[in-house]
């Protein structure tokens, strides 16, 4: 689908065709073509009417490519990536956005489902000033609204690995080296994204091109700041999912030894007893008791009872109980 | 709540509204505004009186921003972190001050809970030559407090560390993985607040900027080295806390060993004599032993300490005991 | 087998040998030369016709060299890699195919075995025009024809990966370690081939050489955005084949833990009960019990019943069951 | 105590006082004061006298700082540190030494405790001829013996860890860990001493400030490459240290299999021998043996006997013995 | 021993002694002067004749030092590294070869033992042309002989690397930690050499020095090629050798698993059969039978081989058998 804005003379409208003399900087118009999924006949729009290189033309309609920033004669080709974290099934997904910013023209092409140019939409059709800001003013818009939309996502990551730490120390999962892994995946995946974004966005706020004005620099800068505490953040947690999976070894590890002092202690107070009966069950005259055959029993069952409250005391002077 | 300082003909006093004369820089003043947890009026003294950027001043009032420098037109802006460590719950929070530094005057906001702050205005109270070194010596002064301020957390947190890594050869707590991880965790946030302020600082250091004089370099070279000190000692201790949790598994491992020890030891010893005893409480005549069936007994009891001896002799030969 | 083909006034056609005017840039003529495994006598046109430096002759002939870029008078040298996995035998191999770039030819020096030269050359022979476009887009189209074969290659390794991480978290196969091993040396061996080859086609999009229009430099931009995302891609699963071995420590100490569960098990409830059938099976007098001798067996019984009941239940409480 | 030497006409003498006159460049006066654990009124010299930045007399007469070098007006500020390791105590400190070389004087400060300046001072005592080479031949003789003293603490470090390493090998300490760390963190306190230290020799090298002559840049260079081959070998014992700890555990592991070897192989013979005496205990007419009730024990024998070589033979075969 | 080579007018002679007018570029000499083992009147060649700087002479004379290149005035200093493997021992050493490359002379300092230097000598005893390549020419050869010899010795090293691996994943030697330990610290000393070589070289094929001309620039590229190559083979074998110690520790918990599941499985059969035997040893009228007293044997037998089966077959369904 295809949405025209046209600006002119302060005055927002929609358009269904594009007049090629919009596109002569000293028109006077500001102009915002939106392509969400184009049928291929809509993206011929790209090649047709703005004659952008082929190359851009095949990355913005084809392919999912990293985020970056190039420079064309009178144009300048940015892709940033959405995020769309589903928390049920703990995966995200990054939707690419690609940006062509000419001298009046903002050109956008989406797979058709970004909110943030939803939300910018609906705004231009509100306020007419939104366009009179110019066409790098409009891209500053979109794009601060994409990144505002990674919080909550990296918000919802932090919960769950706080999930994943805490069943890493009670250990009562055994297959949490699964759900570690696949988040150790996505955290690789999303600072792969995300650090070609900030940097990016950062040559955006540091006056690089000239399509940026000095007023519009600030703005990339905060959206710039944000990227680098994002990638920041990934980078803690990434750090943190490798102290959990070790979390998870010690735990394994600590219940192991309270699986082997369980074992030791039945076997080191039981074996000895059974020597014990078994010395009495022997075919063999044993010495007499003091108390005559009456007392056996109970002296039987004295030295038993030695042994184990000997066993028990070690046990317990060794901190094993 | 709001503080002004005017500083005029070697003279500090305190006012109640700012007077825009006072901004020109040849008006001879010297002015440092205070705004401690702003209310939204007080917040407005920025943008109304002092005109900074609408994105300086939004990252000023409400956002917890990474350290970062920026240059305006006119000003510097600066974000640096206080630190205040709760010795007793081991965990530490970071308060942010912004600092805006103009040819003649110091705006400082921060959320009311600043000790630098305080410190330096009980000092501008007393004596009115502070001010009279000019808004960038004003800003020395309560940056190289603030950073004074961070050696005592990292001492409380090395003691910390000290206590944990003896816990951890000692091998008492199961749980101790908690600890070493929020410990890591804490020390992994440290240093994302310590290495940006550090470089900021350093900025502040190399005359970048014109509105540091080269006595105010000095100085704040002085600073930097500070913050250079601190950040390598939290790499340091961020070492550490790796070295603590392998020390962790290993102590662990060993007192593995040792537990089965214990039950190979025992296991060894009784298991042979449930066996004899076994055999001659069997219903099959034995063959006869010499001495009779008098001596029948002393001679399994013997049979019984030769095992015992052997083993005990074997494992003592091992090192197990 | 040396092909020649040559290009001029719009058409092209094989020769047999060449003729030293084409060389002259000003003759109109492009020229490609391609030696698919030379015998030591085509080798020598290298040297006798194109008078290339004996080093950078000695290295498309012989040795199989990392990918580099260097500039000669007059021509570039140019070594890059085409990939061969064996997806059954889960190995690759890289094959070096040389460029030698100049004014108005490509010589390119393959082992004989190039899907992307071969595709090109039939290309070629159905179209005048390929040739046209001189020999730096030549060139660009054999590369991007290389690179477009290593996407299959990393799914491939992915593939594999995804089969070794299951067989990790099952922990079926005790010897999956030599796997591992062997996927981390495939993947390091294919990072050391992308990361150079990655930086020398950067240098070819970067407008560091003239031979280089800027139509082609937006078209080497696009291969290596390739290679950025290949080489980003290996980095990747080689940060999840460390992720694979941790699992799979964590899957043998699981293991471990649950056959340690069993023994310890199956010793605390039958040691006691050994001790209990050794008791009545000595030949001492027991206390007599209520019931008179015929209830004797369902007393011991209820014993063992009562002792085994409570040891499943200690254990279940544990969460051992 | 403040040692003062002036160099003047080809004769050194030392001097009670500083006479202010000596510090003119053109006084033909080459000066060096030694200030060793200077009390409070010998520190004033620094300021009254020589009028050296509060900021570095500070750094130099109170807190440890880690190297660095520092360009002033009109003179150099240098922190350097002399190592000092006590070999049975496996411990060592770090000294510093601070130096002001201006144009034709030399300052060092440090707390009273240096080889290097002890051994200089008593050359120049002996030889007219040092001083005379200007202070920052005189500064690199210091700093160059300084160096010097770093060779046999690193070598008794690394003896130290020779002994550690075979001892992880053997596994006969259990409190190994605690050395290891003990280690690990000297080693991360030399490197974090040493590479500020190399990088600040190093700026003395490359031609950087005025006061270092051709010929001595040569010199300083010298001292630079030891620093360069110490922090390369404190950075290879720091990997060794960490192979140490995978060599403990692996210690650890190896230990654990060969006690379970030996319960598993004590426990595999004795448990089935205990069956067949229980067998042959039970109140319950077995069936006939052939050679009637005599032989019946050599029958019970022979299945024993039988069972022991069985075990062991699988055993053998697996080579756990 | 010194050895002297003379080259004028397109001829190569041996001298004994150096004529001081040889050193003058404009002389039409071109000398080589090669110091094997010097003693101490051989080495006083070097500053008596040639004026090198002392510290130069005394690195070249005295001690061993990292592989480096520096200028001096009117030549240049390199420090180059052979290598001599002893494939027996395991173990390889480095050999320091120094270089003095004048306009017109070369002069190489060694201990006496260099193959390449040897080898280069027997060429110019054949061919006079050799010398007249000029002395950066003849170093050349030199250098490249001495990178060429490494590669067998890498080879050597990645052989015996194998062998470790698979004795890893087999899991028959207890003691491969040593061996793993020790190639770990060749190869970090390998690397430790290789990779300042590399960047010497390297700095010899960037034009960096006015002697070495353009064709030299060529030919030092390729060694350079040659050692970046050997320092990405030597990384990588390093990074192998972490994959060894991995595979070691997880080949030891496994063969534990296997040991364990033994003694688990041994036990569980023949705990509870020991419980039956003891059962029918009690001296208590167990409950009649059907099929009378001839019958019990039987009853009891089966009940064995009943609990013998079920257990067989857990274990079976559990994969542990």
């Amino acid at each position: 689908m295809i949405s025209i804005y046209v600006h002119q003379s302060g005055d927002t409208k929609c358009a269904d065709t594009i007049d090629p003399a919009w596109l002569n900087p000293k028109s006077g118009v500001t102009l915002w073509v939106d392509l969400a999924a184009p049928t291929p006949e809509e993206g011929r729009v790209l090649t047709d009417v703005f004659h952008f290189h082929p190359l851009a033309v095949e990355d913005a309609l084809t392919e999912i490519h990293h985020p970056k920033i190039e420079t064309y004669d009178g144009y300048l080709y940015l892709i940033l990536h959405g995020i769309d974290f589903r928390e049920e099934e703990h995966w995200f997904a990054t939707r690419d956005v690609d940006f062509f910013l000419g001298p009046n023209y903002l050109v956008t092409v989406h797979d058709g489902d970004s909110r943030s140019i939803a939300a910018v939409k609906s705004v231009c059709d509100k306020h007419d000033r939104i366009l009179g800001e110019g066409p790098a003013g409009l891209m500053h818009r979109i794009v601060d609204s994409m990144v505002d939309n990674y919080r909550p996502e990296i918000e919802s990551l932090e919960k769950h690995m706080n999930e994943l730490e805490d069943e890493a120390i009670l250990g009562r999962k055994s297959d949490l080296v699964r759900d570690i892994l696949a988040l150790k995946r996505d955290l690789a995946s999303l600072r792969r994204v995300l650090i070609p974004q900030r940097d990016a966005v950062g040559r955006l706020a540091r006056r690089e091109f000239a399509a940026i004005s000095d007023e519009l620099t600030y703005r990339f800068r905060d959206v710039y700041d944000h990227l680098v505490r994002l990638s920041d953040e990934a980078t803690l947690l990434q750090d943190r999912v490798t102290g959990i999976l070790e979390a998870h070894l010690s735990t394994i590890s600590n219940r192991l030894n309270m699986v082997m002092k369980v074992l030791t202690v039945m076997s080191t107070i039981f074996l000895p007893l059974t020597v014990l009966t078994g010395m009495w069950g022997m075919n063999v005259p044993l010495p007499a008791f003091p108390g005559g055959e009456a007392m056996q029993f109970w002296w039987v069952a004295g030295c038993m009872a030695a042994i184990t409250a000997i066993m028990l005391g070690f046990f317990r002077r060794n901190g094993w109980l």
